[in-house]
């Protein structure tokens, strides 16, 4: 689900005037032009970090009222504006990512309650950079968001409203250098049988929600270096969430002829792990035999 | 599942008549208390090995009719004689052992067309060493078995019988010795991120049907050896089936302070592993930090 | 290097008169059969501990002279006394067992050197239970309490006699009980690459000195199991020392007719680890293939 | 030890007349000028490997006289000429990289001894590509050669023959392509103890001789990726050999604060393995913490 128009150079938007600007970059934050307009007397920037830090600097030097208009401008987490589709095309590609634009009437149910109470304790909406976090963890955030006090809320806030604009901003400007908002999820299976990559593996990559239900988000096979040919994750936030990966390693074996067992010790191995810091790379290999195997998170 | 009366001693069934002799044992062979009765001038028997091996070379030495007699005294599997409980108490508990006596109509189905085919071919009933396999690992013999000519799966036939007895042997008669009919599994944690056993762990052990239904054997906790109390199977065949552990070692980390992230990137690791010699003793351990682990088929 | 006579029976200790008492255990404590003498009135003891707290008590419970008077009958370690011979029976047996008794000319002179800088900072003879320690513990133990104050030094040093006390006790007196003076150090050789115990493994135990000298301690085989037939160490403390164990894995993987390269990648498996508490039972094994292994510290 | 002179581009060779082409290309076969000049009319080349394939084409359907007159032209290794510095440039470096220059007297007794044997059965020089093997390695090759018949042994010469032109042309002429002539070989240590590269761990890297002996050939320290900042071996064959890695760990995870024992479990893990295609990319990790360790041949 990507931005998409295609993302301007940032050497030309050294060079647009005003109304360029601001209207390559007047969405990077929720209903809040003037934050690129405060920027562009301060043109050229030299980086796209560099816009960044200008454009985060703008909002954490305004005033109160000003940030707390800019979090209020925030629509509610699959709230009622959201189902109505009355909210913003960034937000609403970045809800469908999370799967909140598929709820069950139940957990409706469950973020409407839990807006309502966020609402009524802190008196504007609850702000999370949904790409960063599976369904379970959003409302694990939710939930322990809610115990906090008035100003650190407003200052959590205001740190996912720079994860949601640092995004954005990744995708609508294309610099030298890349923002650090892309996470990397990879593997590999080495066949410490013969001593070598183990090709051909079948795998599946599932997420496992906290109910139980398990969803398939890919299909793919090791490649001749027993790695896949892209990577399971990548160009995106790894969402915090629990995942698994199941390596059909004894359908491997058998091709190989390895002797194995009837059916074998191992046939479906799976790898249950969970991700915590979505823009780190996280490589989840295993090394096998038809008896034995490890893994560990490498990077 | 186990057989209801106390086993009677080696040394007293040497010492009993003929007829006492013939009660203790009548019932080892299905139908069949022929085959004790011929062995009863050879007492005294040593060892119950020396008994099995006399009453199963009764049948092998026997004549051909004699042996498709003793087949053919045996019920279907899962069949209408067994759903009426029209069969041997023996046959009952064994059935009972893989569930046959709770399947759904389709699996009843499935059985039945099974046997029919079966008998359609050899002329004879399904015969199979119940407590041995699992559900699944039944169907796929049956399967299997049904591409084989009339010689061989009469000698299969017999050697699935000699399993069936030896455990019905071995629950009627102790002796100096035991039959090698049982298999044991077990488990162990090593927490190699403080090199001590882990304590406290929460296993759930399992059972993986193939169409993908979960069935929970056993909820138990690692002592502070790391092992579980008693194994996980033992004192019986383990069934040819596909299992799985579970080891919460995210709570584990937890509780022991370990540097864990949040979520843990371990929080329930998974073992699926199928075991393919019911005698055997299966030792399946992992050793864990909070951020890898290795396991293996040891023994 | 065992205590040369058949131990006593507690039962029988309970019952000989004090003159028999004193003549078994007098020498338990270096030159201080008065310490034997103090507890016989406490008889009968249930078992070898309580003895053993008995005779620990009346020596922590003396006065300060009588403690420094049991410290200084001590003799120094590999000084002049025991190169010539002119130490108690159980003190040559003892400082034998870090081979103190051959010592180059070059450790002797560190020996003696550190042995008068303690007697000139402490003014008492430098004791250390010697079969708990390697030489080059013994001597990091030197360096290291030389830096210590009287008070914690004498303290250490009557530690390290009720360390000496418990070993000779240990061997003198049998009762239901055993005192917890003797760690044990086993390995496993788990062939992964087959799924079973590696028979047959040539393995060679070794202690590493700092100098980088390499001493032999045993060799052995694995048994069908993947064990050795006895531990590598049992029946006393392991001493605190580096080892090494060498596993013939190339070999065993050539005869066993695993596929492997020429040369194979893994010829000798070499596991350098130190123990550093004596009275733990250390497990060291390996689980290999021909291309890949790995061990930890199991107990 | 690499060849003095820059290379020629492929592109400049296929433009300078007979002469600079044969000046370029005359010495990668030893002292046959001929081989260059007889692919000097199939130019242009495409890639160094058309070029390579065409000069061993030439050597294999030339006479039989013409190849041997070729292998004879070599010298013998670590032999009287070698020793005197009568013999190539190219074939001096190339003695020197497997320290054939610097052999004790009894292994020079060996080399005379050998080479008589072989000149007597073969009535030819024993030829092998020596960066292509350790010191032990040459002898294992030139006992097991001598068994060889005539046939199989001329056929073998010229195999090793193609093996040095290879590198020889590898070294002299840069092209769109590269000769598959060099292997690789990488470490990587994981602090799986908390889940990330290990940085600042010092490793020896040895070579390991028959004898015992044992040659420090690097020390390096890991990076911030727990990689060195340079493959341990690269640009050039591996030489089939024993080789050790020594990672001190100990001295790692004290300056990390893990818990450990004093001493540690873990001081220094050797990682022993042989090389047995010096082509290959081998990389050996260890994936390590306080108590427990793992490796494997990986690629």
């Amino acid at each position: 689900m990507e931005h998409a128009a295609a993302p301007i150079s940032l050497e030309e938007l050294n060079r647009v005037d005003r109304e360029g600007f601001v209207a390559a970059l007047g969405e990077v934050f929720e209903h809040a032009p003037w934050v690129a307009e405060s920027v562009f007397a301060a043109r050229p920037f030299a980086t796209v970090d560099a816009l960044f830090r200008a454009m985060t600097a703008a909002v954490l030097y305004g005033a109160a009222e000003t940030q707390m208009a800019l979090i209020k401008a925030h629509p509610d987490l699959a709230g009622k504006a959201a189902r109505e589709g009355a909210i913003t095309d960034d937000s609403k590609r970045e809800q469908s990512s999370a799967r909140l634009d598929r709820l069950s009437e139940e957990e409706f149910a469950a973020f409407h309650r839990l807006n309502n109470a966020y609402r009524a304790k802190f008196d504007m909406p609850f702000i999370i950079c949904v790409r960063r976090h599976g369904k379970d963890s959003i409302l694990r955030q939710f939930e322990k968001r809610l115990q906090n006090d008035n100003a650190t809320e407003r200052e959590t806030a205001l740190g996912e409203i720079f994860h949601i604009a640092a995004l954005r901003l990744d995708q609508r400007v294309a610099g030298p250098d890349r923002l650090k908002v892309h996470g990397r999820l990879s593997t590999h299976v080495l066949d410490s049988h013969s001593g070598r990559p183990a090709q051909g593996v079948a795998i599946e990559f599932l997420e496992i929600e906290a109910a139980g239900t398990v969803r398939l988000l890919l299909r793919t096979t090791t490649n001749p270096d027993g790695r896949t040919d892209k990577p399971l994750i990548a160009g995106q936030p790894i969402p915090t969430a629990e995942y698994e990966l199941r390596f059909a390693v004894g359908n491997y074996f058998a091709r190989e002829k390895a002797p194995v067992a009837d059916p074998p010790f191992l046939g479906i191995v799976p790898i249950r792990f969970a991700v915590a810091e979505p823009e780190a790379h996280y490589h989840v290999p295993i090394i096998v035999t038809p008896w034995s195997y490890s893994t560990y998170r490498g990077s």
